[in-house]
């Protein structure tokens, strides 16, 4: 079987590819107001940390966050004074989320570019973490709303609870794909939830529509995780930052791995990706060979599979708001998060 | 003259050593309550991190933040239910904040144990102080309360924009003298003063209240930063858990030594002074008997005099309100922040 992605697989129908531009449009004009806010965390007066923090801002690129948290709002009562501060402090906690990890993980490069960490010392990666959790946190207060703040300290937790799972699972494939889902809801998705959530809650949606955009945030966001669980197979360092099979060469045993030792066609190849998984084999040519095998298998389209049920799921949990073009944009993201290449 | 102890001093009168028993009567269930919910945080399911968050929050001992917190709560509306969570999620935070100071300083030893940092990565470390700050967070919106969340993120802004400060500042006597008085209160006394105002806010206290507790917060926490500064001179490794002149050694100006370079009696003095702050000096005899010249010239009598007067408008700030246990208590938390040798 030739090398397959799964978004140019032929057998596989998928929608046609979003156009960015229609993502953002209902809610355009708060997300410059949410960048103004993001811009102004990062003009402090040391000059050393405000070019960094500016190239960390800047890095973030699409806000899905709070894109989807503007538009959950926007069923409801549409209160941008308290919407917009939310908006950036989802986003700032995802980036400080994003800083730590670089840490935690020992990452050089995170997309395409030197990490934080390759610069600084720990300590000053450790601070500027901490510096944006606490706008992150002060900001999140301006919603004046005491359940939006809970939805956010709780993800807050749930993310760090999914990171301390990860390390005592340490590099064990059979306790790894137990735990595969409640991992990337963790990682990725509690927070895509949180942000639709506290869009309605500040919002003063009823419970069923907090209910509603809540599944469609998880499970897009499940979609999302996925999608990058595959491209960390597909994409070369410079569109990804990251090396080729940087999960596998870590013992994170993602989707595309578990299909591939469920699916494998020899005994060794599946011994094989298990070695790598467990440390065993860590010398590159091997490594490489491994990636190579799950590339050519049909685990990267299953598991793309697996990603576009999860965001029809999203799609489907709108099914009860009007049609509109906010409903629509959200649903072109739970397109997006399975048709980027990126 | 001879070495001496400001606390030993007879040319100072100073109250008579407080009882710690009698520090915390008032509120001494309460505190159980919060003790049982510290150690509810600690219990996870990953036997590694247990055992380190059992140490890390046993260490804490005197849980002066949470008392604080509950005394000045204690004059209004006592609300158990809302309390008890805000008062762990303070020391939470406080024991997040000195698990990511270790990373930063790169610190090996704290209250003469192991730090963190010196038994686990620099990764592990960072998410555990991440999982504190996460449970500090969500256990703060239990106070149902947004102006006391608030309280909370915005003394963490303020403590974050001290360590930046700190950073930025670098090894410069003079600039580090300026802001000396800034920089206490970013690092410690912003946290008290943040404990008394969300303690006022949470008991529904009027403005006047809320302002006085805070001005009390904030003072005593001056008093209780001076007095670190000066135990950081006088303590052995055993007593403080680091080497006496630790900040010295790290180029940190602090009141003692401000008070030695406006009172030395030779400019050689000042200026082996001045070299070890400005890391121009590093060898250990020479910065020895730095550390020596400070602690045998008045500079630590002149700071601890700072300290007392701090502790001082700390006592004044409650002299409107009823002179009850609560207030007693208070007062001799006041004198016990200038008082203790440890």
């Amino acid at each position: 079987m030739a090398t397959t992605s799964p978004l140019s697989n032929p057998h596989i129908s998928v929608p046609d590819k979003p156009n960015p531009a229609a993502l953002v449009n209902p809610v355009q004009e708060e997300l410059k107001l949410v960048e103004e806010l993001l811009r102004s965390v990062a003009q402090v007066n040391y000059a050393f940390l405000a070019d960094i923090l500016e190239a960390i801002i800047s890095a973030g690129g699409k806000r899905l966050r709070p894109t989807v948290l503007l538009l959950s709002a926007r069923f409801y009562k549409y209160d941008i004074p308290h919407l917009v501060p939310v908006g950036a402090a989802i986003e700032l906690l995802h980036t400080a989320s994003l800083v730590h990890d670089d840490t935690i993980d020992d990452s050089l490069l995170r997309r395409g570019k030197p990490t934080l960490n390759s610069i600084l010392s720990n300590g000053a990666t450790v601070l500027t973490g901490d510096y944006l959790f606490a706008h992150a946190a002060s900001l999140s207060t301006r919603s004046e709303n005491i359940r939006a703040v809970r939805l956010f300290a709780d993800s807050l937790v749930t993310i760090m609870d999914g990171e301390l799972a990860q390390i005592a699972s340490g590099r064990n494939p059979e306790r790894a794909r137990e735990n595969y889902y409640a991992r990337i809801y963790a990682k990725t998705a509690s927070l895509f939830e949180a942000a639709c959530r506290i869009g309605a809650v500040v919002g003063l949606a009823p419970e069923q529509g907090v209910e509603r955009l809540g599944r469609y945030g998880r499970q897009m966001g499940m979609a999302f995780q996925v999608i990058d669980d595959i491209l960390d197979f597909q994409s070369n360092t410079a569109d990804l930052g990251k090396p080729v099979g940087n999960d596998l060469r870590h013992g994170t045993v993602t989707l595309p791995a578990m299909y591939f030792m469920d699916e494998a066609r020899s005994d060794d190849e599946r011994q094989l990706v298990r070695s790598v998984i467990e440390g065993k084999v860590d010398n590159d040519e091997q490594v490489n060979h491994a990636v190579k095998l799950i590339k050519e298998s049909n685990a990267l389209e299953l598991a793309y599979r697996q990603a576009r049920l999860f965001a029809n799921e999203a799609k489907e949990a709108l099914a009860d708001f009007p049609n509109n073009e906010n409903r629509q944009a959200l649903e072109a993201i739970a397109d997006f998060a399975v048709e980027r290449d990126r």
